[in-house]
């Protein structure tokens, strides 16, 4: 008997990928964490029984949330990222060289401790000397006074429910700004353009608002609702077109997905978003 | 008891929609035929057991299908569409009324008997006097010589297997190329970049090789395995960039995917599948 398990969305949508094993499951004090080993995309890590990431389809997701802000911060030299247990965005981060020290703040331990055990290709980068990993609250974090202040700020953190609520207002996203010197980048992951359409604008909204302007962008990640993913991006006085070729170059020759077409191409925003956007519709 | 419909690839993968009832089923001399209610993509068209096409995902497949070739083929007044049996795609290449004439060559006449009856909304321009469908052999079709040639050839195919097959082939790339005039058009489907790679590579090689070069360019489908497609461009003679900004106004004004942006976007090419071209490699 084949063992498949599926993600399902609004009692409607599921995705669904046959299972070798399960390698883990145990519960934190915020959720449960799981590592299963798939037939067709490696392992994958489940939080709450939802998709996060998995060895193949990981790539777009970690690539377009640093290398978006990383390409155009002005600076690079201090970076912060809440979330990201799995070790994938920091990874990445850490592929530029000129990135001095990188702040990573996981609320749940356990991410961080079975992503070490289980997901070593994915989290490549937890020895590098320049991580400061921190269990704790990111929330928290972002309202602290006594920080140096950072280039990029990245938000990779799980859907609007459980222990990512917070990670999705106007207080939160305030903290992310004031973390930010002038020509720093913020990107976080913002839901499904379809799927999830309404929470979608309302992040796009709220952090343009607060930053100005902020701009959707876009990439296909297969585990997700739908299958297509969207990111936000901001900045403190930056042009989000006007990649650092120097940075550029270095990181298209080892990367899977990212380069300067699909960093250019991924802000291209949908017709339907674009006019609810204008519309203030939901 | 809640039913499901999955399509599974590679025996290790399946995307999964909530059924509220069939509403046809039946079997042509080419394949089954299927339309079902789902509650989550409104009524959808499966072919041999995969689905085709839905009411809430089908317009990012019909309007790039539709809107990269004919917003940048020299004139825009005789298109031919092979396939495309639901109706979705000469609906958009209707929608610009410089065209004068469309040939839709369709082989499985019960596919558009079925999409008249149950999936008006898809295929909302069957009485448009401009078009002309022919239940044939697009395979034939352009092996003809005694044709007016077409401003854009349009290859909406299923996969290849099954009576796509013939679609699938330099001879058929060679028909289609002989079928245009200077200035002119060509995209064909060209399948998932994720899980269907290698044809997806083979299939932007062989059409290189008969048009001198191919463009593949991307976008969301959700129905479609792993829910990243592709398509493959190519011309006799015009610049892929250089959308004609009337047609394109138009078309902006009533599209739900399509603009200048995202045409531009979609051409953007993934890292691994720029190496793979560039090495040759599968």
């Amino acid at each position: 008997m084949a063992l498949w398990y599926d993600e399902v969305t609004d009692d409607a949508v599921r995705f669904g990928l046959k299972v070798e094993r399960t390698l883990f499951m145990g519960r934190s004090e915020f959720q449960t964490v799981s590592v299963i080993e798939t037939s067709a995309f490696g392992r994958a890590l489940l939080l709450d029984d939802l998709w996060m990431t998995s060895e193949r389809d990981e790539a777009v997701y970690h690539e377009l949330i640093a290398h978006v802000p990383c390409t155009t911060a002005k600076r690079l030299e201090r970076v912060l990222v809440i979330g990201g247990g799995d070790g994938g965005t920091v990874r990445e981060v850490l592929k530029h060289p000129e990135v001095q020290h990188v702040d990573m703040v996981e609320i749940d331990g356990l991410v961080v401790e079975t992503s070490k055990l289980y997901l070593g290709t994915i989290g490549s980068a937890w020895d590098d000397p320049r991580l400061q990993v921190t269990i704790g609250d990111g929330i928290a974090w972002v309202k602290r006074t006594d920080l140096e202040k950072y280039d990029v700020v990245i938000v990779d953190g799980s859907d609007p429910v459980g222990p990512a609520v917070g990670l999705f207002n106007e207080a939160f996203y305030a903290g992310c700004k004031s973390m930010l010197r002038d020509g720093g980048c913020f990107i976080t992951q913002s839901e499904s353009p379809i799927m999830t359409k309404p929470v979608h604008l309302e992040m796009i909204r709220t952090i343009g608002k607060v930053f100005g302007e902020a701009h959707p962008l876009y990439g296909p990640v297969p585990l997700y609702p739908s299958g297509a993913w969207s990111w936000t991006y901001a900045h403190t006085g930056v042009d989000r077109f006007a990649v650092d070729v120097v940075r550029a170059a270095r990181i298209e020759a080892q990367s899977k997905y990212w380069n300067r077409d699909i960093h250019r191409g991924a802000f291209a925003v949908p017709n339907h978003i674009k006019q609810a956007l204008a519309e203030g519709a939901l």
